[in-house]
Protein backbone atom coordinates (compact mmCIF):
# COMPACT_ATOMS: atom_id res chain seq x y z
CA UNK A 1 0.00 0.00 0.00
CA UNK A 2 1.33 3.53 -0.69
CA UNK A 3 1.73 6.27 1.30
CA UNK A 4 -0.62 9.52 1.13
CA UNK A 5 2.33 12.03 0.22
CA UNK A 6 2.61 9.85 -3.15
CA UNK A 7 -1.00 10.92 -4.16
CA UNK A 8 -1.96 14.18 -5.71
CA UNK A 9 -4.76 16.77 -5.98
CA UNK A 10 -6.38 17.54 -9.37
CA UNK A 11 -8.96 20.87 -9.42
CA UNK A 12 -11.40 21.12 -12.48
CA UNK A 13 -12.96 24.24 -12.71
CA UNK A 14 -15.83 25.41 -14.33
CA UNK A 15 -17.84 28.78 -14.72
CA UNK A 16 -21.78 28.00 -14.93
CA UNK A 17 -24.41 30.11 -14.73
CA UNK A 18 -26.51 29.58 -11.53
CA UNK A 19 -29.86 31.24 -13.17
CA UNK A 20 -29.85 29.09 -16.04
CA UNK A 21 -31.55 25.53 -16.37
CA UNK A 22 -28.99 24.37 -19.41
CA UNK A 23 -26.59 22.46 -17.63
CA UNK A 24 -24.05 23.59 -20.53
CA UNK A 25 -21.16 25.52 -18.90
CA UNK A 26 -17.93 26.86 -19.96
CA UNK A 27 -15.08 23.85 -18.68
CA UNK A 28 -11.76 22.62 -20.03
CA UNK A 29 -13.04 21.47 -23.79
CA UNK A 30 -14.72 25.16 -24.25
CA UNK A 31 -11.87 26.71 -22.67
CA UNK A 32 -9.06 25.07 -25.00
CA UNK A 33 -11.46 25.91 -28.32
CA UNK A 34 -11.53 29.46 -27.30
CA UNK A 35 -8.15 29.72 -26.67
CA UNK A 36 -7.82 27.81 -30.37
CA UNK A 37 -9.60 30.28 -31.77
CA UNK A 38 -7.87 33.43 -30.20
CA UNK A 39 -4.52 31.83 -31.70
CA UNK A 40 -5.69 30.64 -34.67
CA UNK A 41 -8.32 33.19 -35.38
CA UNK A 42 -10.66 30.48 -36.82
CA UNK A 43 -13.28 28.43 -34.52
CA UNK A 44 -12.49 25.76 -37.70
CA UNK A 45 -8.57 25.55 -37.11
CA UNK A 46 -9.25 25.40 -33.59
CA UNK A 47 -11.51 22.53 -34.11
CA UNK A 48 -8.98 20.85 -35.87
CA UNK A 49 -6.34 21.35 -33.26
CA UNK A 50 -8.64 19.18 -30.90
CA UNK A 51 -9.76 16.53 -33.54
CA UNK A 52 -13.20 18.05 -33.26
CA UNK A 53 -15.67 17.87 -36.30
CA UNK A 54 -16.93 22.03 -37.34
CA UNK A 55 -20.19 21.13 -36.43
CA UNK A 56 -19.46 19.88 -33.20
CA UNK A 57 -17.10 22.89 -32.02
CA UNK A 58 -19.72 25.10 -33.27
CA UNK A 59 -22.51 23.46 -31.05
CA UNK A 60 -20.44 23.67 -28.14
CA UNK A 61 -19.93 27.30 -28.33
CA UNK A 62 -23.62 28.20 -29.58
CA UNK A 63 -24.71 26.12 -26.38
CA UNK A 64 -22.36 27.63 -23.98
CA UNK A 65 -23.36 30.89 -24.82
CA UNK A 66 -26.75 29.96 -24.54
CA UNK A 67 -26.19 28.74 -21.16
CA UNK A 68 -24.43 31.70 -19.76
CA UNK A 69 -25.87 33.86 -21.71
CA UNK A 70 -22.74 35.38 -22.83
CA UNK A 71 -21.37 36.01 -26.43
CA UNK A 72 -17.93 34.24 -26.76
CA UNK A 73 -16.95 34.55 -30.46
CA UNK A 74 -17.90 36.74 -33.25
CA UNK A 75 -17.32 35.27 -36.43
CA UNK A 76 -15.06 37.99 -38.59
CA UNK A 77 -16.84 37.91 -42.09
CA UNK A 78 -15.66 34.95 -44.13
CA UNK A 79 -12.08 35.14 -42.61
CA UNK A 80 -12.70 33.67 -39.44
CA UNK A 81 -13.72 34.24 -35.94
CA UNK A 82 -12.36 36.10 -33.22
CA UNK A 83 -13.05 36.03 -29.39
CA UNK A 84 -15.18 38.78 -28.21
CA UNK A 85 -14.52 40.79 -25.41
CA UNK A 86 -16.46 39.04 -22.96
CA UNK A 87 -15.00 36.12 -24.23
CA UNK A 88 -11.40 37.23 -23.81
CA UNK A 89 -11.83 38.08 -20.06
CA UNK A 90 -13.91 34.95 -19.36
CA UNK A 91 -11.08 32.98 -20.71
CA UNK A 92 -8.23 34.60 -19.12
CA UNK A 93 -10.28 34.32 -16.40
CA UNK A 94 -10.47 30.69 -16.46
CA UNK A 95 -6.76 29.76 -17.13
CA UNK A 96 -5.69 32.25 -14.18
CA UNK A 97 -8.41 30.52 -11.68
CA UNK A 98 -7.73 26.92 -12.85
CA UNK A 99 -3.81 27.56 -12.43
CA UNK A 100 -4.22 29.54 -9.08
CA UNK A 101 -6.66 26.71 -7.96
CA UNK A 102 -4.38 23.85 -8.91
CA UNK A 103 -1.24 25.47 -7.45
CA UNK A 104 -3.49 25.97 -3.96
CA UNK A 105 -5.10 22.53 -4.21
CA UNK A 106 -1.46 20.85 -4.05
CA UNK A 107 -0.13 23.07 -1.74
CA UNK A 108 -2.75 22.60 0.69
CA UNK A 109 -3.30 18.70 -0.07
CA UNK A 110 1.27 18.51 0.95
CA UNK A 111 0.60 20.97 3.78
CA UNK A 112 -1.24 17.52 5.61
CA UNK A 113 0.42 14.66 3.62
CA UNK A 114 4.20 15.62 3.74
CA UNK A 115 5.80 13.25 1.06
CA UNK B 1 -27.22 38.91 -22.96
CA UNK B 2 -25.97 38.50 -19.28
CA UNK B 3 -23.33 40.10 -17.06
CA UNK B 4 -20.09 38.20 -16.40
CA UNK B 5 -20.79 38.92 -12.48
CA UNK B 6 -23.69 36.91 -12.50
CA UNK B 7 -21.68 33.45 -13.14
CA UNK B 8 -20.28 31.72 -11.10
CA UNK B 9 -17.41 29.06 -10.70
CA UNK B 10 -17.95 25.45 -9.37
CA UNK B 11 -14.44 23.39 -8.27
CA UNK B 12 -14.02 19.56 -8.79
CA UNK B 13 -11.56 17.89 -6.54
CA UNK B 14 -10.27 14.48 -7.08
CA UNK B 15 -7.27 12.68 -5.26
CA UNK B 16 -5.38 10.82 -8.06
CA UNK B 17 -2.09 8.30 -7.79
CA UNK B 18 0.15 9.96 -10.32
CA UNK B 19 2.20 6.56 -10.35
CA UNK B 20 -1.01 4.63 -11.35
CA UNK B 21 -1.82 3.51 -14.48
CA UNK B 22 -5.50 3.28 -13.45
CA UNK B 23 -7.54 6.08 -13.94
CA UNK B 24 -9.80 5.42 -10.51
CA UNK B 25 -9.69 8.13 -8.35
CA UNK B 26 -11.25 9.60 -5.50
CA UNK B 27 -13.86 12.36 -6.25
CA UNK B 28 -17.28 13.14 -4.62
CA UNK B 29 -18.96 10.25 -5.78
CA UNK B 30 -16.42 8.04 -3.77
CA UNK B 31 -16.13 10.79 -1.01
CA UNK B 32 -19.72 10.91 -0.76
CA UNK B 33 -19.90 7.01 -0.14
CA UNK B 34 -17.05 7.15 2.26
CA UNK B 35 -19.06 9.30 3.99
CA UNK B 36 -21.75 7.68 4.45
CA UNK B 37 -19.70 4.53 5.81
CA UNK B 38 -18.44 7.37 8.28
CA UNK B 39 -22.04 8.52 9.55
CA UNK B 40 -23.44 4.99 9.14
CA UNK B 41 -20.60 2.32 9.63
CA UNK B 42 -22.51 0.27 6.54
CA UNK B 43 -21.24 0.52 3.22
CA UNK B 44 -24.72 -0.99 2.48
CA UNK B 45 -26.18 2.19 4.31
CA UNK B 46 -24.50 4.32 2.54
CA UNK B 47 -24.84 2.81 -0.78
CA UNK B 48 -28.70 3.05 -0.04
CA UNK B 49 -28.00 6.75 0.58
CA UNK B 50 -26.79 6.79 -2.47
CA UNK B 51 -29.49 4.86 -4.49
CA UNK B 52 -26.00 2.96 -5.61
CA UNK B 53 -26.38 -0.78 -5.60
CA UNK B 54 -23.75 -2.34 -3.16
CA UNK B 55 -22.23 -4.29 -5.45
CA UNK B 56 -21.66 -1.31 -7.40
CA UNK B 57 -20.04 0.56 -4.08
CA UNK B 58 -18.21 -2.03 -3.04
CA UNK B 59 -16.58 -2.15 -6.78
CA UNK B 60 -16.07 1.52 -6.44
CA UNK B 61 -14.21 1.54 -3.24
CA UNK B 62 -12.20 -1.18 -4.12
CA UNK B 63 -10.86 0.29 -7.63
CA UNK B 64 -10.31 3.57 -5.94
CA UNK B 65 -8.06 1.89 -3.53
CA UNK B 66 -6.41 -0.32 -6.36
CA UNK B 67 -5.54 2.98 -8.40
CA UNK B 68 -4.85 5.21 -4.91
CA UNK B 69 -2.80 2.10 -3.43
CA UNK B 70 -4.71 3.01 0.12
CA UNK B 71 -7.03 1.16 2.02
CA UNK B 72 -9.80 3.51 2.42
CA UNK B 73 -12.44 1.07 4.24
CA UNK B 74 -12.09 -2.83 6.26
CA UNK B 75 -14.99 -4.60 6.95
CA UNK B 76 -15.54 -4.92 10.92
CA UNK B 77 -17.24 -8.29 11.17
CA UNK B 78 -20.43 -9.08 9.98
CA UNK B 79 -21.50 -5.44 11.29
CA UNK B 80 -20.61 -3.29 8.75
CA UNK B 81 -17.68 -1.24 7.79
CA UNK B 82 -15.57 1.55 8.94
CA UNK B 83 -13.14 4.44 7.30
CA UNK B 84 -9.41 3.11 8.00
CA UNK B 85 -7.23 5.86 9.75
CA UNK B 86 -5.80 6.75 6.04
CA UNK B 87 -9.68 6.96 5.20
CA UNK B 88 -10.60 8.86 7.54
CA UNK B 89 -7.26 11.33 6.97
CA UNK B 90 -8.19 11.56 3.46
CA UNK B 91 -12.11 11.81 3.76
CA UNK B 92 -11.09 14.82 5.87
CA UNK B 93 -8.44 16.23 3.81
CA UNK B 94 -10.77 15.96 0.16
CA UNK B 95 -13.55 17.99 1.68
CA UNK B 96 -11.27 20.58 3.89
CA UNK B 97 -9.83 21.14 0.47
CA UNK B 98 -12.52 21.20 -1.30
CA UNK B 99 -14.39 23.99 0.74
CA UNK B 100 -11.64 25.69 0.61
CA UNK B 101 -11.42 25.74 -3.08
CA UNK B 102 -14.46 26.11 -3.84
CA UNK B 103 -14.37 29.62 -1.63
CA UNK B 104 -11.33 30.90 -3.50
CA UNK B 105 -12.60 29.95 -6.65
CA UNK B 106 -15.99 32.30 -6.11
CA UNK B 107 -13.28 35.03 -4.41
CA UNK B 108 -10.88 35.08 -7.17
CA UNK B 109 -14.10 35.43 -9.71
CA UNK B 110 -15.94 38.43 -8.36
CA UNK B 111 -12.84 40.03 -8.08
CA UNK B 112 -12.65 40.10 -11.63
CA UNK B 113 -16.14 40.16 -12.14
CA UNK B 114 -18.15 42.16 -9.19
CA UNK B 115 -21.93 41.80 -9.45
Amino acid sequence: MGQLGDLQVTVKVTVVNPASDDSSALGHGVAQLCRGVRETGSLNAAAKRMGMAYSKAWRVIRDTEAALGVTLLERDGARGSTLTEDGDRLLDAYFDIARQLGEEAQRLFSERFPR
